[in-house]
């Protein structure tokens, strides 16, 4: 059940580092600074597929003030296993290895081959290129349909095929042979980059105790865990402190430079510094996964669906990472959010000598909007019915079975989030001139948040009264710049009755802060969200217990408000008082709780039943476009995107989430993506790889729906990653809506656009 | 009950930041370095009493780099109260304030009078020299006796007796006039320094989240509390990171530079290190407590006391600081271990304009050691009766009570301690030649362990295991040198069936470590010690009963050694697997817990009655010396220090603190002494100040007792304070045994020897 929504919660509180970053006073990762400080360099493969016949390190090592060039035999587990990270050790078949430091062979261009310690950036920049390796060039493949044919070159021992997925629900195949109308496509999307302003960075040093601390900006302190076992020390040796991020969006979800500095402090036993340069960062760092997505749809006359078989094969890239965790996200929401009686889903994913690809905000479930929300628009055209009215004839609802058998048991919003995001477009603008025209589009989307049920997530928090009643609140939650610190504050000032104002809050520091997990799949405010509320609901018990027998009353009848204890007839006892009165009981002023998510059985695909998700966030946007027909150029007039967040805790918070995600969206819809030729990043600066501008998107217009039905607290749910889901199929939709031709391949470039208007010629 | 000695605990174990120390790889407080960092300097008052009567900062703040000048009004909150620090605000009548910066008035020599920050360590020292003060000297008074007399300056206002405390046990005028025999001295101590190799140091800056942290230092990392104070900020805005000690002894008990830089960062919002040099350190930081101790003891012809009078007047220098504290401790000890039947203690403490007097390792029980022990010399010279005979006819035992009516109830060692310590000094040597003379001496002592019962003393730990089966200890707790941290991971591997070496420990971060209070008064063993034991019993619980649902058997009947479960049977599950288990289970891997120390009613000193303290530990000092009748220099050649430490958890540990607390307490004996000339300090360097080198003491021989009955952890007791109390009159004795005079001033300097022996003629 949902509680009613506090006026706390509803706060536009300014997230607390705001100021700090304003003024340029918040030490990011590469500003940290230790006494006798090294600096390190990475050398890596020029090739994107290679054999390494000899590796010669003289003229570095022989380079005055390098410290320590290390190889792949200097590594003591050459080993990085690239699983869940953190919480559990129970993924099995998902673990899947990459090489810390190329052994033999290198698989992508970029591939880190050698590592420099020197005095200086500049020493270690200049010794990584005096390491000497002499490649074999080898043959590659750089496309999935092309490894997975007979007699590709074989990335790996055992074949191409990474993992394979599927799905059946009632009979796809007869269904669609009797429907009246079916809708076929074939759309491909891109590999892009996370592009965040700030690239990959991070200091390590070892502590007196012998611990060796890495302060870096990353979304997972568990990593901890994985410099350990590439070090070979026990857990305990390792800690990671996470810094404010400039951007993570995935992006910083696996390893970046954690491990090296690991291996190169404990090698030199000094601190040491390692920031990669954007072309480093967009060279070989992981990328969103491209796919190929084939969808046939059939439906009756009156617009319902009756069956879909989807077939998606992924790029993995050169290594596994986290491909077959995004290949369940696809699966699972291929079908989107409807009501489809027939099923069919078959996934791919493929190794080629590709950059590697892996988590990025929206994690596979994104790419899927494409797919299914071009099919519905296609389907509407068709049927020539509103596309709001199609969707609402086919959203799920709650109580129905996603296609792979997991009951909804919260409210689904879509119908409602598509209505009020197309509604809110207003009156069509007039185009500006005659050669524009207008369209409109429209994309729905089912995001899960929370992490899949049989990896047994969880989070803890440890929360605490200041004898003056101030209160601190203690969690590993990196925050990526969403603002989950000041959420989380904003849940311990609503529980607790306390001003914002009087809280603080500190994160991320995988020895002293408890452990609450990663912050990717939109877990944090549900998983540390329900971490806090618990703790400070056992504070809550405790310091109330105590202020009722200072009332002399019953704990049930205190509330704590402002600061104070208050009865129900308006007697008050301060909360330093309160405290003082615990010290001399003997009572704790704090309160460690530990949130484990409902657990679940293992889905099966095959026959139906189990649950994946915890539960799923929907939503809505709606664009409206003008076209320019003689360049083919894009550009989105408006743009309302709707989610139902359960609760918006920190509403500004929520529209910053929206607004940003969706302007992400429109990036990947518009204009971002990794040109590789034949392996080759030709997209590895800023002026290459094109990210939008505040000058490239419209004011985007978030709308909140409250259903108070998420399992976060207070009924919210997750809304991280679900906003930049929708906006590059309701842009296509947009312009086949403007100039009826329709674009199966992202980005929505004005040469595609040219292309398909006829202004090019066939390409 | 006292549990069986664990064979755990007997490990020698090397504390784990001994590799990195002898490397010199510790980083200390002042090694730390952060970007745009500024350094700090203090500008100090040359005289001891004084009025301002204007300050001129212009030329400092013109210099370049000077980034802050700051006076006492630019301080928020210009007081610093002296309570008890951390625990507890109940301490009422024993606050006592400081200025934070001199306001109109100084009242030492190097009172703090202005700060200056600025870009180089140089230009600080500088600006410092460049702030011109107008003073007016006024006159002062130097002695406490002269202090109390009628007319004397007035250092405060309320007059110069800052405490006096008054002991009333029977009619001891009456049974001292109706005794066989009376002894009656007067012995005067002297003010020492705690003269540590690393002087106050510590950085401060502020975190993107608001956060003012203070890398310090430090014996107390609750001291945060006292920034927020004067700062005008709650207390969850300050955060004190307790750093390695290179010495603390109660002179890292009160505050040094923490607010100081917490001024300066928060006035420039750039990081601020503050170093003081050797010479402000030892001119203007707290210093032991002198004390004038005027005893008469009368005893029966048999040597069994029957009645003492104690007069003690101590000297606190300018300011209040622990004054009233250091007084209950001297006044609850002053009749020492021994059984008075009649008892009159009467003791002061006075303001003056000599530097202030706070703590330090022995902490008022230190210095009345002098005082019961030349009395209980005198006795057995007087009655020829053997210096360990009259004190086991005298000494405490198990269930009597001290003068104040605290019963004692565990066991009390004295006659023990005093038996084989006097025999280990084995055969007599002779002398090296004829002009030598051979003397021996004893001297026991009670010193508590654990805060004054009425401050409701508490401490906090929270342990959790790696899924490798490695563990993470988190306590407050800072360790000053003394071998806490390994102590506390040694009662961890005790519990938990871990090698020492599976475990890492985290402390003294005032924010992200349990607090667990501070490190003083012999009470981190104690209440750390019990705060751990119990956060590892609770782990275990946890721990254990996941392990008993996997082999299928009851839990009591479950194991935990070398890293496994193992069952009555044999049966193993090991730590990992458990650890999974409990994972999937959603049962917690960590546990936090809260140790109360037993609380109490305030003592009643004129009624008797009550408690003051948790506990007690007892010991006793022989030494030989050699006494060169014509130079009048003392060699103690051999020492023996025995103490009941109840149980020895790391026996290396427990030695080493003996040692070195018989080393200092040799110096305290024989050497060091702050030299002051009307107020002036005459001892602010090395070369003045003199402490023990490893060529003026002997080696000093520990013997270990375990009763098995103390109060912390398997019946440890504290010993971090009480081997440093017996040796002065212990040599005391030994050269009124040598050469029949006896020295009633600290310290038995060969001038003070020599004038005894008439050597010098009257001085």
């Amino acid at each position: 059940m949902a509680r009613p929504a506090a006026p706390s919660l509803r706060e536009r509180l300014r997230v607390v580092d705001a100021w700090d970053k304003a003024q340029a006073r918040t030490l990011y990762a590469a500003d940290w600074q230790m006494p006798g400080m090294l600096h390190a360099a990475v050398a890596r493969s020029p090739y994107p597929s290679a054999r390494i016949r000899q590796i010669d390190t003289s003229r570095a090592r022989a380079l005055p003030g390098v410290a320590a060039v290390l190889l792949a035999q200097d590594v003591p587990h050459n080993t990085l296993w690239t699983d869940v990270p953190g919480q559990t050790s129970e993924v099995g078949p998902l673990r899947a290895r990459i090489q810390v430091l190329a052994h033999e062979v290198v698989r992508f261009q970029g591939e880190p081959v050698a590592l420099v310690a020197a005095e200086t950036r500049e020493i270690a920049l200049q010794a990584a290129e005096l390491i000497e390796v002499q490649y074999d060039p080898q043959p590659g493949v750089f496309d999935p349909e092309a490894a997975l044919a007979a007699g590709a070159h074989q990335v790996h021992e055992g074949g191409n095929l990474l993992a394979r997925l599927a799905v059946r629900r009632g009979d796809p195949d007869r269904a669609l042979a009797q429907a009246d109308v079916v809708i076929e496509s074939v759309n491909r999307c891109q590999f892009i980059d996370h592009a965040y302003l700030e690239p990959e960075a991070g200091v390590a040093w070892i502590e007196s105790d012998g611990v060796l601390t890495i302060r870096v900006s990353t979304q997972v302190i568990e990593h901890y865990r994985d410099v350990a076992e590439v070090l070979g020390l026990p857990q305990n040796r390792v800690r990671v402190i996470g810094t404010y991020l400039g951007g993570g969006f995935g992006g910083k979800e696996d390893v970046t430079v954690e491990v090296f500095l690991g291996l190169l402090a404990w090698r030199t036993r000094r601190p040491v510094k390692m920031i990669w340069s954007r072309q480093e960062s967009l060279l070989a760092r992981p990328k969103r996964h491209p796919f190929i997505l084939r969808y046939r749809t059939g439906a009756a006359r009156d617009g319902r669906l009756v069956a879909q078989a989807v077939d998606l094969l992924a790029d993995s890239g050169a290594y596994a990472y986290l491909s077959a965790l995004v290949l369940m996200y696809a699966t699972v929401t291929a079908a989107g959010p409807y009501r489809v009686p027939h099923v069919a889903v078959d996934a791919r994913v493929a190794y080629t000598n590709n950059p590697p690809t892996s988590a990025m905000r929206g994690f596979g479930a994104m790419q899927m909007v494409l797919g299914y929300e071009s099919q519905m628009d296609q389907l509407a055209r068709r049927l020539a019915i509103d596309p709001v009215e199609l969707r609402a004839r086919n959203a799920l609802a709650k109580g129905d079975e996603l296609p792979i058998g997991q009951p909804l048991d919260t409210h689904v919003a879509v119908i409602e989030a598509a209505r009020r995001a197309w509604e809110a477009l207003g009156p069509r603008r007039a185009p500006s001139t005659p050669a524009h025209r207008i369209g409109r589009g429209l994309a729905c989307n089912i995001q899960p948040y929370g992490r899949i049920v049989w990896l047994h997530d969880w989070a803890s928090a440890w929360v605490g009264f200041e004898m003056d009643g101030s209160l601190v609140v203690r969690t590993g939650t990196p925050d990526v710049g969403g603002g989950q610190a000041a959420s989380l504050c904003q849940i311990a000032a609503e529980v607790l009755g306390l001003d914002p104002g009087r809280i603080s809050i500190h994160i991320a520091d995988s020895a002293l802060t408890p452990l609450a997990g990663t912050t990717t799949a939109t877990r944090q405010l549900y998983m540390s969200g329900n971490a806090v509320l618990r703790a400070c609901e056992g504070l809550r018990r405790q310091i109330v217990d105590v202020a009722a027998q200072m009332l002399e009353t019953h704990a049930h009848t205190v509330a704590l408000a402002a600061g104070d204890a208050v009865t129900q007839d308006g007697r008050r006892v301060s909360l330093p008082k309160i405290l003082r009165e615990c010290a001399r009981l003997g009572v704790s002023r704090s309160h460690l709780a530990v949130y484990h998510a409902p657990a679940g059985d293992p889905v099966d695909l095959e026959r139906g039943g189990g649950r994946v998700f915890p539960d799923f966030t929907f939503g809505a946007h709606a664009v409206e476009v003008e076209v320019d027909t003689e360049t083919g150029a894009v550009t989105v007039l408006r743009h309302v995107a709707c989610h139902d967040v359960g609760r918006a805790i920190n509403p500004q918070s929520v529209e910053g989430q929206i607004q940003g995600g969706a302007v992400m969206g429109l990036g990947y819809g518009l204009m971002e993506e990794v040109v590789l030729d034949h392996g080759v990043n030709l997209s590895t600066l800023f002026a290459t790889y094109l990210i939008p501008t505040s000058l490239d998107v419209p004011d985007v217009e978030p709308i909140i729906i409250e259903s108070g039905e998420g399992k976060g607290p207070f009924g919210a749910r997750g809304i991280g990653e679900p906003p930049i889901a929708p906006p590059a199929a309701a842009v296509a939709n947009a312009v086949d809506d403007a100039v009826g031709v329709r674009i199966t391949e992202l980005p929505v470039t004005p040469e595609r656009v040219a292309r398909a208007l006829g202004l090019l010629g066939e390409g």
